[in-house]
């Protein structure tokens, strides 16, 4: 198929009353389906159901964790061994570096952002008595991420994510330059909502970082350590807690991972690992503020898989109720979008997101445009600090939630609205036509 | 038996004697009792096990609540309908008023604290703005409640507990004359550790307080609301939310309340209770934290109980695990020590605790010895703020853990003690056989 830029006038408007009646056929069919958020199916969530079973009333119930502590009473405040184990092996890290939380590890970020905030970080100047504080937010990103720095009243600034991972050069720079910010968030692996991972290089220079701040943290959210899409294009991440502590930095780092994608979400455990001298404050604030976390439900997950290896096992099975939605969407967006220069997205390896960039300017209408045709999407600039994206580019694909079949319709509809909205900012705008599109030429269809 | 006050030196003597050849036959029984925190006994766990059978993976396992949301995904961040309908039982108020939490209402009451700190209450200046904030403490109290204030480092003020609840003169004083005074800590139903119940009165008093401080709030944690011990002894609380609405002041207060000893210690569920425009601020908080707490586990709750009805017969079942236990306690005290005039104790329809206060000077002295035979209690002090009590009288008896035969011998133990240590002050300070004795005789054995 020709591309827009190429088109006359005349061409574009044909294309246009032709899109056009297709987008309208879509909104007969009055769908709705939702691809905003990184839900798991129900199919996926049937996986976990045999967790149900692994406790119960029976003669012979054990509740005991390995230490001999009653699961079912107070006690424990840091998790069960066997738990720590467990999370450990997922996280690729000691168990005594460990603690376990509730079932949600955004709560536990929340948690360490307020505490900074009103205790300071290992006895740095609480930051509620700076004048300013500041964090970098690779973008785009995760916007529960960024709601939490702003609920603080906490400065973002945008630091680009490549191919690679977050823009060292930049990240560096700042870091070692400018002593109010004091943390970076960071979804390292299968990252939301590009896929992307970091490469070693990226994880070292992180790790080497000679920030201006002490109580600087880079704040590690590796929420898709195990969630792989194939058995073998895995990403790999170098683990950045050996990494930093290799490099002299063994503080630098709060590592965040949690089950709700692996298990029930919302109705899964969490976990943190730092160093030791981390632990010990993070230590101090836990015991003040609960008398522990729930205790019968790291039991029951950990009675469900026994060891790591059954977790990986069980990924295998979301891998392929997850894998022929994410290749889906792909292809249609390869067979509908494909050379056309209006787009471009990621193929990740594993996670739960595609991210879609249109022209400069699109995102905004098309998501719009999906929307009164029966999808919803991610809104627009959802990605960036304070719902913002300066190029009105960037659109969050969740493929998982939908059936296959769902997939299908709401990637065409999708497409379909990029054509026409893409068409429509070609025809306002001549402009566009002559310069937008050979500039991104060169990074179409990156992966 | 005589009083010790009115033995001369020599029969004091003479009872030390008698009192340490007591003391260390029972060191020789090598005990290891833990009276120390209100814990559940395993007997009163087991009552729970049911819940762990009523979600399955069988065909017809349904984890959908009543509004339609799938209990295993994200959603309805504020609890199921369910579970606030039952909570709200609980609580006594709509569930139009109720948030449910996780597994610690003592992480709720944290959170609290710590946002009106990091943000204010309701467009108040947040607490770390201001030089000073205070909180009154009514004492003897309940010690993590003391240690979240600390934490963040606000003043506390002791308020004395009557046998009616908190001395409301003095509070009505305080928080009408201050306005760094941001708050009270009230358990107010067989309030931790003396048991008492707030009267009528002082809960009218509460509600119609009229603070200095605009974002003054009363922290209502009513958590033992349904814990009687009696069937029909039970101590009735006036509804603090309604009174407050009555009273023209429906922001005033923030009531908590969990299932930690109703099912499963650390397993539970919590809410809080508040009015429309308290929630409306909270849930703004609620809506960064998290994408919603442990809606299985609320499910589990109320498939097991169905409802208010369940939720109290299955409290009449710990009651009756519960009350012979706190009898025990109460006939051993009265046996070995009434008339003697060396210490007072409650006795209370409900709850956790029974309160102890030996003569002024003793409580250290007391704690100490029992530990060092084998019976370990709550630290003395530990119920005050700061861990200090003015007068080092006061010691919680916590009788729920351990079997009824450990009591008994623990109970034996602790009066032994007491009687040992007051001896031993009546012989070292003439001036206390003098006065001490006679101001203690009119509070001798109060309920």
């Amino acid at each position: 198929m020709k591309k827009y830029s190429e088109m006359s006038r005349e061409e574009l408007r044909e294309e246009y009353s032709a899109l056009k009646k297709a987008y309208k056929d879509f909104q007969y069919k009055a769908l709705s389906l939702d691809m905003s958020r990184g839900k798991p199916s129900p199919e996926q969530l049937d996986l976990s159901m045999g967790m149900m079973d692994v406790l119960s009333s029976s003669e012979d119930a054990d509740m005991t964790g390995e230490d001999g502590v009653d699961c079912r009473n107070y006690g424990d405040l840091e998790g069960i061994p066997e738990a720590k184990e467990l999370l450990a092996d997922i996280m690729e890290v000691n168990p005594s570096n460990i603690i376990i939380y509730g079932n949600s590890s955004l709560n536990v970020m929340y948690d360490f952002i307020s505490r900074s905030y009103t205790h300071g970080v290992m006895g740095s100047t609480p930051w509620c008595r700076l004048p300013e504080v500041k964090f970098l937010c690779v973008v785009p990103g995760y916007d529960r991420h960024f709601k939490i720095t702003e609920y603080f009243g906490i400065k973002m600034i945008n630091v680009p994510m490549l191919a690679t991972g977050p823009d060292m050069d930049m990240v560096e720079k700042l870091v070692s330059s400018d002593d109010s910010i004091k943390g970076i968030w960071c979804v390292p692996k299968y990252s939301n909502p590009t896929g992307n991972s970091y490469d070693d290089e990226t994880v070292r220079r992180f790790a080497r970082l000679k920030p201006a701040a002490p109580d600087f943290r880079i704040y590690w959210d590796n929420a898709y350590t195990i969630h792989h899409l194939y058995d073998h294009h895995q990403d790999h991440l170098i683990e950045i807690l050996a990494e930093c502590k290799r490099a002299g930095n063994p503080d630098l780092v709060y590592k965040f991972a949690s089950t709700s994608k692996v298990t029930f979400s919302g109705s899964g455990i969490s976990a943190c690992a730092a160093s030791l001298n981390n632990l010990e404050e993070i230590r101090k604030q836990l015991s003040i503020q609960t008398i522990g976390h729930d205790k019968v439900n790291q039991l029951r997950h950990v009675r469900f898989f026994k060891d790591i290896h059954g977790v990986v096992e069980h990924m295998r099975k979301h891998a392929d109720i997850l894998r022929p939605k994410f290749e889906a969407v792909e292809d249609i967006f390869e067979k509908e979008l494909g050379g056309l220069e209006i787009g471009t997205w990621t193929k990740p390896n594993g996670g739960y997101f595609i991210s879609f960039d249109s022209l400069p300017g699109c995102a905004k209408e098309i998501v719009a445009m999906a929307k009164k045709a029966g999808v919803t999407l991610t809104p627009a600039g959802a990605a960036f600090p304070y719902g913002k994206d300066p190029e009105d580019k960037n659109i969050r694909i969740a493929p998982s939630y939908p059936s296959l079949q769902e997939i299908e319709q709401a990637a065409g509809l999708f497409t379909l609205c990029v054509k026409l909205v893409s068409v429509k900012h070609f025809l306002e705008d001549a402009s566009l036509a002559k310069t937008g599109k050979t500039e991104e030429k060169e990074s179409t269809e990156t992966a």
